[in-house]
């Protein structure tokens, strides 16, 4: 079990909203809005999908790499390896 | 007119990418799909979200600002703090 | 000239701080601070260092930029895509 | 004992790299280098300081992370937010 399933109606929630947004984007172009006003909705697009990035990483560093750090091991090195290299992914987008 | 107009179309192809990609976030949530793994659609969502930015904001120098240069005086002034304004956000975002 | 010129005096006041900042980081890892302690640290010498770069790219549109697209041309098209793909090296940095 | 102890020298030799790049700036508006390339020299320093938070991080959570969530309880609890906000400061910074 992943660790954002306690969670996932919170993000089933949330992430409509981030696809609203998108599409927002989308709408926007097409009624020719002014440029500055798209790129303060991108900029707002971009915040909600980090949350629920954000969210998600939460949840998978308090349940998954808990986990396999309570066992130890490789395990655990594979996991906080796994995790950190996706917080770099994060970090560089 | 605005300076993406030109490459209205473009925008307008790339944007419903982008729009699955963030569909493909909550597709893999509600199937419960493993968290690095919902991360990377969110890392590859967050890159298409800012290319559209970036190819906004480069018609957007190119059109809109480069008229008001050429213009002079106050209007030069606040269309190239209002775009500096807007890249900041980015930057932060 | 170049265009942050005007703010060069800003500028070098500016950045020793960025530098004693990441000096800061330095000094925390020395002495064993705290890993989220120095991860705050690390977050205030990112965001010195970005200042000073928006600050720049401010007066770069501002000067160099606005002075190619008031000649017009290739001159122009080369300014405005050269910082374009500054920007883009930010954004993603 | 904090988790980057064991990479602390590692580390101490990465930082007057970020260092020496971040003074780099300074001496190139000094000289008064061209704007476009004193952008570049930034995105360096930015990205010789963040491979230092991520190094940072990937340590702390392989150890005190790890420990506390050994631990169970309230402790792990309070180490895992702990942790997220500081990579939320990195993510948004």
């Amino acid at each position: 079990m992943h660790g954002y399933i306690d969670n996932k109606y919170e993000l089933l929630k949330r992430l409509p909203r981030a696809e609203g947004q998108v599409r927002g984007i989308h709408r926007m172009v097409e009624e020719e809005a002014y440029c500055i006003d798209v790129l303060t909705q991108v900029a707002a697009a971009t915040k909600a999908v980090e949350t629920v990035a954000l969210s998600l990483l939460e949840d998978h560093l308090g349940h998954c790499v808990a986990e396999a750090t309570r066992q130890g091991g490789a395990v655990a090195d594979v996991k906080v390896k796994e995790a950190s290299a996706a917080i770099a992914r994060l970090v560089r987008s």
